[in-house]
């Protein structure tokens, strides 16, 4: 069983390789903070982003960052159903750790393994555009556990996207550069927002999709999305929204791997030929869970 | 006389207009750390940036800021002779403060009025690379002011350029885009290093000067080159080689002004067509002192 499974696997790998509609492919990946605070992971992800042959895109988070940066200067991070809330001070920190330390670091690497990287916020070539979000009513757990409790939160200077400029995107890839994506935009009115990384790169990548065959890539702790949360080797190799539904049904996807798998048939509802989920190490295309229509 | 003076400035000014050899003109234009910490000063630099037409480079400092920031996180600011010494923690606080939250406030301002701004280190697209400069030997002056000291110091993680890849700058400026230079390179082996921004300045202006007809801008605390230092209406409106040694023969120019003339008629022989020297709200090219062959 297990077998068959792989070969399926293999095979629908095989098939995610070949473009559609003979547009250039394009892969899309999104490393999260944890990764990028964590200097033998990170140089593994850097490696395996290197040797992925075409246009690419690398996508980066840094909260993990973010938060000590912050606290070393007496800054309080305050989070609200796991997002940060950004005040002026706080839009500062992220502003330096994303924008400059993280991205530039991550740039230069790239660069001394061969890749013609280059660093952007949603500023740069006005590539992401966004507008601040008003205050929004959230269903908070009450202290006991026992329900939820509708709460306004202001979570600040936090920009929901508006456009990506892809013919930007484009033109960079287009001449052989490989953008590396910190997760700032901006307003088109002189303000900096932070924005969600796993946003920022399905965004982008939905935006990419009129033009190239691309493959998001979300790495992950895990070796993808398994049957089994306990065995590593239970990755379940592909997910289409009737799998999804099915695997919702009998409770083999629960939890918070629901509104994942959820974000990734909604990139593929919008163009994205195939998401995959996978661990930062092995994001070659052969690993991890595909899902696709 | 001050008539003369002034209409030979206009004529020169307009001469410095057009274009020599029908190169397309290029405007780089210098900021440093004293206005980017100061809101009004910048506003007014950046709303002056934003009306010149055609092909620009804005190249920022930040030094004030970064210190503020290394302060506010305990980090000691060491300077030897002007110069910031750039340990391993001032080296991440300069990567924050340059290549962050200086470079992309400026790019999302830029945008705002209009200007397809894109921030950049040295890493960016492979921008400018330099070589961590070795503990050199400084003449500092001694305790008692008496004479100089020799001294061997140790810069730290500072940069001395190798290449600034003009043909990715180019492209980008034929493309409509005004790039944003961070005072920040990197040495193709992975890491960021901390260069002067005038150096930056300089060294982009003259590897530029082949392909367009360049005016170097540095803004100054004052209008420009004044025949006395106290009166702000004494500006020297042009300034040759031969002007210069005329000028430091009989005192006109001394002390400070001596280098930073020095360093202008550098340019000046590697090709830049001028450079001026002005305030910040006046870079229109038609204040400030010229030099020039």
């Amino acid at each position: 069983m297990k077998e068959t499974m792989r070969d399926k696997r293999v095979e629908n790998s095989v098939a995610a390789h070949s473009s559609t509609d003979c547009k250039e492919r394009l892969v899309v990946v999104k490393v999260g903070g944890a990764i990028v605070e964590d200097e033998a992971r990170l140089s593994a992800l850097l490696s395996a982003f290197s040797a992925i042959e075409g246009r690419k895109v690398l996508v980066h988070g840094g909260g993990r960052r973010a938060t000590k940066v912050a606290a070393a200067l007496g800054i309080d991070t305050r989070m609200v159903g796991g997002r940060r809330v950004t005040d002026a001070d706080m839009l500062e920190v992220v502003t330096m750790v994303y924008g400059g330390l993280v991205n530039k670091n991550i740039v230069a690497r790239l660069q001394a393994s061969g890749i013609d990287a280059i660093g952007l916020t949603g500023a740069d070539m006005d590539v992401i555009r966004s507008h601040r979000r008003p205050p929004v009513e959230v269903a908070l757990p009450a202290a006991d556990g026992s329900h939820s409790e509708p709460t306004v939160v202001d979570y600040g200077f936090v920009g929901d996207v508006d456009k990506v400029n892809a013919d930007a995107l484009a033109t960079l890839l287009d001449a052989g550069i490989t953008p590396v994506l910190a997760p700032l935009t901006h307003d088109g009115r002189g303000n900096i927002l932070n924005t969600n990384a796993d946003t920022i790169a399905a965004t982008a990548a939905k935006a990419l999709a009129a033009r190239y065959d691309v493959t998001l890539i979300y790495t992950f702790e895990k070796a993808g999305v398994l049957r089994d949360p306990d065995d590593d080797s239970s990755v379940i190799p592909t997910i289409t929204r009737s799998d999804f539904q099915r695997y919702v049904a009998d409770g083999t996807i629960a939890g918070g791997m629901i509104p994942k798998v959820e974000n990734a048939l909604s990139a593929v509802d919008a163009g994205v030929a195939r998401v995959i989920i996978t661990r930062a190490n092995a994001i070659d295309g052969r690993h991890g869970t595909v899902i696709s229509k």
